[in-house]
């Protein structure tokens, strides 16, 4: 019997993530066919995917790039797309069986929702739109596996454990954290981090925001964060390990004291393609895991007293409602402003955790008031940062 | 709702696997009830067993013990058997649900058969069994987890990474091995070897013959063979890992890559009680494995050229029919004859080896074959035991 193709949809499609989808759809021509893609401003590396994947539907960040983007393609019929507007129209479009949502940042929250209450089948890299409306998405979803696929590694790992597992069998979570390139340092140096010593992680190589947020370890806190509203699992049955080989991606204690883990070579593709194959595995021949190879495998508690980034993801949890889309939020711009040597390396959390303070009257999170609180957030940070020069 | 209880029956209730598992039944009083019990010889432990648990059938290991026994009980109302028959009887009693078969040696292949045909469910920790009639087995069984369900820590570990998997998902197994006592040693001092050395296993507490086995890596390799009939995968495709930490028991390699991987603490009440409760999971509440104090958890490839035991498993699943009976048989008479200090403790092997290699006919695995293999082999080995000496 021959699979039917699956059509598919990559917005963020220049990106780490993005990137790697189209490596697998070219592995795999006759089960996916990409209709739509969308990417912010590396024109050059969207048009040449165009060429190769003739989408019928493409977007870029605005709508000021499309004559640009226009004058790189050969076929001049294309419907192309601009803006946040554009993203959600690409989520929702009818083609698309699924979306690969591969941008970062808060970016993604809207297609995300709008792709699943267009019964459209989710593969969400993006970790932010979860953290801030992950009570909307998870209302939205007909139940992970169903509509709602995670890519991260971490919780691609727990959604494959967790298969066939009812939720009274599971004691607790474990998410790894390679610690990032700043575990071992002496915590005095930190100030004097360059952005470019924070985006080289020690064990996958990145986007800049998420290599920025592993080296924080904000990275791991919003992976809690995301762990709770996919898994809808208490936060205090969620742990983080340092774990800094990057082997096993996460580990499942069941109530009978059996712990089942996820391990892998450090390869995006590998929960790329499971997002898109699901409930099947595809032979994606990358090179096996070789355990004889791992010179051993350790794993550290991460008290979320000695990482403040985790201490301030539990706490936004806690306070539930738009504390988390704050966090969030205040992270992005906090990292931003590292990312142009406007903060030192150890303000990004500082800045978090002042923002967060800040935020008094926390309402529920409903769109409207994550609208609200990503304005009042910006203006915050801005304003201290301002402050802090 | 009041869960049913399940009524089984021990078989081999007064080593370590009956043992832990009536520590299980103690603690799920609600959940288990024992309604027969069989020992070899150890008949005051027995008696203690029969008091606590009053169970309607008991089966001892020779007609001439039955007095003894009748001696230390209160009730003389019990129905007394005896020898390989008041095995099997208990294992067809129509009064078990299930029957845990933990008898160690090639004494398990009836009883476990005629579970099996009587429609019994079988918590099977009696490897021999298997290796002696894995085709007989898996033929009589209803499939795994329906009536069949392994005990021994490894293959409980690969049922559970299995379960919800297609075999067509499945790229390899590992089994773990400690390496036994001895990995370190200079192999030219272990015909110094003494039993009592051989019994000190690093990770587990466990029967002598296993502990021997473990020693020599035959239990390794019995394994090996026992996961090629249970899961019914090739040869090939089952790898064998030296894990001196004995923390992971198994792993499960995907056709995409991921593998998954099974841990927990040495503690065999784990694996008993999975194939108890199975499908659920009860609450053991045993020590949580602690993942930070594990110092480094690494994996040495066992290949079958080094470790002769394991050489000669995979050569007994080539040759298959009978010669995975041999294998068994001749290794049970020369771990006795080790335990007797008859012969040294590289003999062990030697002697597996030896008399494989003089078993020519080699016919398909019939019961009427496998009993005319054993007469062969006890016959064989015996006699080049006495030639060594």
């Amino acid at each position: 019997m021959k699979p039917r193709i699956k059509k598919i949809s990559v917005i963020g499609s220049t990106g780490s993530i993005g990137v790697n989808t189209l490596r697998i759809v070219e592995k795999f021509p006759d089960r996916l066919k990409v209709v739509g893609l969308a990417a912010g401003r590396n024109l050059p590396l969207l048009a040449r995917q165009v060429e190769k994947f003739r989408p019928a539907r493409v977007a870029v960040g605005d709508p000021l790039l499309i004559p640009a983007l226009k004058s790189r393609l050969k076929s001049k019929k294309l419907d192309i797309l601009s803006g946040p507007p554009g993203l959600v129209s690409l989520a929702r479009d009818q083609e698309a069986d699924e979306i690969v949502l591969a941008v970062s940042g808060s970016t993604g929250l809207h297609p995300a929702l709008a792709a699943l209450q267009a019964g459209k089948q989710l593969a969400l890299a993006n970790k932010e739109a979860l953290v801030m409306g992950g009570e909307l998405l998870m209302k939205a979803a007909c139940g992970l596996g169903n509509s709602l696929i995670p890519i991260d590694s971490e919780h691609s790992a727990l959604f494959q454990l967790l298969e066939g597992k009812n939720s009274e069998e599971i004691v607790r979570l474990f998410l790894t954290a390679s610690g990032g390139p700043f575990l071992t340092r002496d915590p005095r140096s930190l100030s004097r981090v360059t952005p470019e010593e924070a985006l080289s992680h020690p064990v996958w190589k990145m986007g800049e925001k998420i290599s920025v947020d592993s080296a924080t370890l904000m990275n791991k806190g919003l992976e809690v964060i995301e762990a709770r509203y996919l898994f809808q699992i208490e936060p205090g049955r969620i742990k983080v390990l340092i774990h800094p080989q990057g082997r096993v991606h996460a580990l499942l204690e069941l109530k009978d004291g059996a712990v089942l883990a996820h391990l892998g070579i450090p390869d995006m593709r590998i929960p790329i393609a499971y997002a898109l194959s699901y409930p099947d595995r595809w032979p994606l021949r990358l090179p096996a895991l070789s355990l004889p190879e791992l010179k051993g495998l350790t794993f550290l508690e991460a008290r979320p007293q000695r990482f403040p980034a985790l201490r301030l993801a539990y706490s936004a949890l806690d306070a539930a409602g738009t504390m988390p889309a704050v966090l969030s939020l205040a992270n992005e711009i906090a990292v931003e402003a590292f990312l142009s040597r406007r903060i030192s390396f150890p303000r990004i959390v500082e800045l978090v955790a002042w923002v967060m303070d800040a935020w008094k009257e926390n309402p529920a999170a409903s769109l409207e008031a994550i609208a609200a609180a990503e304005i009042w957030t910006r203006r915050k940070t801005e304003a201290v940062i301002q402050r802090w020069r």
